[in-house]
């Protein structure tokens, strides 16, 4: 058995930045930038005043000297002609400074008699004038990759580039198996339980940014496995869960292998979640997961968002663990890595009473994965503890 | 002029929580859970192996203790009769416990040949028995409001809630305004600028849940903005951006009146964005932005998301603020509050050096705005400031 940074890096293995596409703006927050993308203009692409006052020569600033108002210069409408001595032209926020004047008096420190204005309090040296170009110029980058926050594209708009080249989202096909599932609504029988994996793993994966897949839950069969496989065709990942140990074999392994799955590493060191297969098949990266509730979504947190990451191109494909004080003790680990569900606040973090891997309900309440190195010891509350928060 | 918090209270009793609707479970991730939800069934089902192993008579467990294996429980595929004395059913994770049986020896305790079994190490007390109901039983509540994460889907699933109440998407109509704007992907004129406000506030406001309508740009006409408002017609918020001081008088705020808004409070006391309006319009709430793009998107976090949440119902409307230490000295504050863009990382955090309220590419660079109460101090490198993260 490997450990789980093992099976990480065997992981990255599998998968490889994908392609660009490219996207309207309007649809280019959370995407990951693919490409350097540069600014087409200068911002502003004029002098312009920062202030509501009045443009004049700066020579010319002194208390009560007088000016005469010769027009006036709108963001939109620039003043046309030229700031000569002695004259001044009313200016608005984000208005062009115009030629001539290189001060902007605020109209707080004047007083206005029609056409004419008096400086009534001695402007600083501050001129209220933004140099054109300040913000950026032609040719400023935004560098790839970056993922776009809600900044971004505001910056990016006002470069005006209107289409943005993002990182293609990761396709990947989720197939739930075993005879005992069937779908959300349906009427399950007596022996039956309701498929609930594929739905909290597509809503991590998309959040992620992944496009997700879900297909028909197969039954614990070879022809129905190899049916799933099949519609999962042309998806960069294919995801089991469940399958890995059916009867007395190994379904998803032998049915993987039988359409020509290289398996890269079987089994990881770890809790919950020890049964991990992955491979490649095809074209595609295959993962397995176990199918116990719990254990299938931490290894969503611990190797599937990682590998949408590196999919995406993202720089930090691993989320860094954190570090916490525990608020109660903890027992000792044994030999396996143990990612413990857990709740985290400002007085510190406790794992949860309950471990067991099928405790959707504890899951749910939990807010971290406590990290337990193998044969960690009794640790005491105070410890400090790593963590991840989900 | 009012503080940030008097702002707040005020744009609190413009909008209310927004009715429900109901979302196939796959698309309920991210929203807000409207009403408690309750499990239709116990989970698991039925007392189930926990392991594969030997499902036989607790009584019985003894090291060298040989029993018949008479049949085999598989998931979906219960053992039909009843496990007698001496007698064992062969059993795997998550299968129901036959008839008979309270006790599950692994299949690493045992030796097996033909039809026989014999306990080869003695198991501890532990039975790998998970009773019927531990995870959740029948009438298990999911309260409302909650903002539904994976986790949170995923146990709705095991639930077989097929179908869940949220809140209805707020609509919010962004209305950019001056006669400079163009959309990006235009050709400017020499006095003109592109659109930025719009596509960033638009991003923010659907990442927090939000519906977006985007209108035409407003030029710094009476007729333009009342035909933008006219199209803002159903929205539940519309945010207008720029036009608070054009020329001499203040266009959105006449415009707005003259279509009966009610006026709530005008300017706040703070940078950016202190010229910030809003009121009541007819059925929805009304918020003038100023139009300085830092200004803008400022104040998308520090009033728009609020409002957001509110109409959402979640509990937690108003991010809390965060306390960092400062890498950097900072001069004293002046009369009003400041947001200023700051940059945060493991040694600390620092306020971007040019906080001019025009500069969006410093906004992209930032991840936090640094909150300065109104005539802070000089603080020095190492002192404690709060922070919002961004």
């Amino acid at each position: 058995m490997i450990t789980v940074e093992e099976a990480r890096a065997l992981l990255f293995d599998l998968v490889s930045p994908l392609p660009g596409e490219t996207v309207p703006l309007s649809d280019a927050a959370g995407r990951v930038l693919s490409q350097d993308v540069e600014a087409t203009r200068d911002q502003p692409p004029f002098a312009a005043s920062s202030m509501d006052g009045y443009a004049v020569k700066s020579t010319e600033v002194e208390l009560h000297a007088m000016f005469k108002v010769i027009g006036e210069s709108a963001a939109g409408k620039r003043f046309q002609g030229s700031v000569g001595p002695g004259q001044a032209v009313r200016i608005f926020t984000g208005a062009p400074i115009p030629e001539g004047a290189d001060f902007v008096v605020i109209q707080e420190d004047t007083e206005r008699r029609g056409d004419l204005i008096t400086i009534s309090d001695l402007p600083g040296p501050k001129t209220n004038i933004r140099p054109a170009g300040v913000d950026f110029t032609v040719g400023t980058k935004i560098s790839a990759p970056r993922r776009l926050r809600a900044e971004d594209v505001a910056l990016m708009a006002a470069m005006n580039i209107a289409a943005v080249p993002v990182s293609r989202k990761p396709v990947i096909a989720l197939i739930s198996t075993g005879d005992e599932l069937v779908m959300p609504g349906d009427v399950p029988g007596p022996d039956q339980i309701i498929a609930s994996n594929t739905f909290g793993l597509k809503a991590l994966l998309e959040e992620a940014g992944a496009h997700v897949r879900v297909l028909p839950i197969a039954q614990d069969t070879v022809s129905s496995l190899r049916t799933a496989f099949e519609l999962g065709e042309g998806a960069d990942l294919v995801v089991t869960i469940g399958g890995a140990s059916v009867g007395d074999y190994d379904l998803v392994s032998d049915v993987s292998a039988g359409l020509g799955m290289e398996q890269s590493f079987y089994k990881i060191r770890m809790r919950p979640g020890k049964p991990l297969m992955a491979g490649r098949l095809g074209q595609a990266a295959m993962v397995g997961l176990p199918g116990n509730p719990v254990s299938a979504m931490v290894c969503g947190y611990l190797f599937l968002l990682p590998m949408v990451r590196q999919m995406l191109g993202v720089e930090q494909v691993l989320t860094p663990f954190q570090t916490a004080r525990l608020t109660e003790p903890l027992d000792k680990n044994g030999p396996r890595e143990h990612y413990m569900r857990a709740t985290l606040d400002e007085t510190g973090i406790r794992a949860c009473r309950d471990q067991d891997s099928s405790l959707l309900s504890v899951l749910a309440q939990a807010n971290a994965l406590l990290v337990r190195p193998p044969h960690d010891p009794a640790l005491l509350a105070g410890d400090k503890v790593q963590y991840l928060p989900i």
